[in-house]
């Protein structure tokens, strides 16, 4: 028997999000259900929305930075308990089987994983549907634990921003010592600073705007380099063992190379599509440098993130509002006016 | 007191090279005094003498690949003593003392290793020349050891072709099981594939041009898979742990990186410039995917590369010229009609 739930939709990709009821499947025996308390507002949920990125299917219930509580458990879950806090990110299954899977990397699951929202559920063909609603119903594979302590809003952007800068950091081994910069200061640049420099690491921020220095400097940027400055880049060059390039957008990478350590890396991790500016070679060659890319993070390493969380106490920077604000909302996203993220206080829900 | 000898040398970009006698240094208390035998020819001599890169300084002597034999050693060289078989690769000094130096990777040297020919002494300021001439005379501590039984002609595109496609085999720690793909069929490729078999990796050609098949095989590849056909192609999708890139010219990388497995990586070791078309970044976000590049290799890895071939037996397939032909194999390698790399025979200088 499927349950019915209240969310807020995009009926296609030009109306404003509105309530709207839809269903919940059945718990499984290896389903948690979960009350959710509150949803981060990720930049793909706004692309996804308006099919920006194309394949969108309507109605549609984005979210994908979930943080709840459980309310019931399938007779096979031992791993959590009604009343547990927690989170949901983008991946709510995969095959499970892959070498990718095996390894605990679903996310690069080589059938794909089952993402959150605007994807097919893979044992019904139900379309699955996220956490700006009422409830959730997840594997247990799939859900982890917030840590005693950490603040839930806070740790709702952890979901899907949060690990999307922490997987990088790990994978390409940051540690202290570690010279890292981020480009870009937003809703994934903000978490990089504040992972890097948690990890021990000496941090940049290569930003475009002035006058982001306060700020980043009290996320623990030690260096605010301004990306249009010759000077300050010439200043930085064959530095950053890891650059973590958080731009959704087109932008050129060149300036970036030569900032580069011998052996660096620059991953990207916000922008899908050609590389315009065309890539020059040179640096690459002359100091082994690689350019690589990264998506989201596997479920062992979120849990991993969750609890360097709760032991160093970070979140992530939000401003909490009422569902009702989603759509304006996502125009100020689209003018970077955010501090660093949404959340969506889904107790708003109630109030239609 | 400097010395007189004989080589060929470019006298500006658009004459064909002739006979040029000059100076070397007397040897300092640290050189090795070379009597050359053989000297590979390379691409980049090709490209230096035209000032197909820019910054080409006339006359010059080309010339990296250099395989010879002890003439006399400084006061303080310990290392080598007259009659020993020796080599000289694509540098002749670098500044000893950068963290890049220290690890062992003077090609990557922070202020620039003095390279072989074309570049400018630390010490005396005098013009460096290469080895298409009768002697050399370097700092020991870019001399490497030629092991016993290892053909001479052969060896000598080692010290470039050979570094080159090593270097990065063992840098991305190719070994048994690992998947190799190497592009394109030359110098540079037909040691890849030697070395990567050797390592005991699975091996398979790139090539856009068919009835290379019996010889890729020959040459230790496994498979050879037609870069122009859409149906090989992905048949050979997410395989591949390291692609060694050996495409001197500009061309397409999107097609190639599919075949990458989950974070593998494509080094480029041949082509310096602007990638055109523009690279598209979904591969290696969803995959965790790098593009890379390497440069030649340090001298301690060169001394164990040419071990390894001791042991293995490994040299490149050479073509054998006197230096009066080496106008026409500058032709003849823009044409790629060399299997697979031309040695000049140093003795041929004797006839003038
Ligand atoms: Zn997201
Ligand atoms: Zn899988
Ligand atoms: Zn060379
Ligand atoms: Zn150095």
């Amino acid at each position: 028997m499927t349950i019915k739930v209240l969310g807020y939709a995009a009926k296609s990709p030009t109306v404003p999000l509105a309530p709207y009821q839809f269903d919940r499947r059945a718990t499984r025996t290896d389903d948690v259900e979960i009350e959710i308390l509150y949803c981060g507002v990720c930049h793909s949920d706004l692309h996804q929305a308006r099919n920006d990125w194309g394949g969108s299917v309507y109605p549609m219930v984005p979210g994908h930075e979930i943080i709840g509580r459980v309310l019931s458990v399938g007779s096979k879950v031992t791993r959590f308990k009604a009343g547990d806090r927690v989170g949901v990110g983008c991946m709510v299954d995969s095959c499970r089987h892959c070498s990718a899977c095996k390894r605990g990397l679903e996310q690069y699951c080589e059938q794909l994983p089952t993402y959150t929202y605007n994807a097919v559920d893979r044992h019904d063909g139900m379309s699955t549907q996220g956490g700006y609603s009422e409830k959730i119903i997840v594997s247990d594979a799939f859900v982890v634990k917030i840590p005693d302590g950490l603040d839930l809003k806070g740790a709702a952007p952890l979901l899907c921003a949060g690990i999307t800068t922490w997987s990088p950091l790990v994978h390409w081994k940051v540690r202290k010592s570690s010279k890292v910069a981020v480009i870009g200061l937003g809703g994934l640049g903000h978490m990089a600073i504040k992972f890097a420099k948690a990890l021990g690491a000496d941090v940049t921020l290569f930003t475009r705007t002035p006058g982001k220095e306060a700020d980043a400097k009290r996320l623990g940027a030690d260096k605010i380099v301004l990306s249009t400055n010759a000077e300050q880049m010439s200043g930085v060059a064959n530095q950053f063992d890891l650059i973590i390039d958080t731009v959704p957008s087109i932008h050129d990478l060149n300036p970036y190379l030569p900032t580069l350590s011998l052996d660096g890396t620059l991953v990207l991790v916000g922008y899908l599509g050609g590389l315009e500016p065309v890539l020059n070679t040179v640096p690459l060659i002359l100091a082994r440098k690689s350019v690589a890319g990264s998506v989201i993070g596997g479920i062992a390493e979120t849990q991993e993130m969750l609890d360097f969380c709760g032991k160093h106490g970070i979140t992530s920077d939000v401003e909490v509002i009422p569902i009702q604000n989603i759509n304006d909302a996502y125009e100020r996203m689209l003018k970077s006016d955010v501090k660093y993220r949404f959340v969506i206080d889904i107790a708003s829900l109630k109030n239609g």
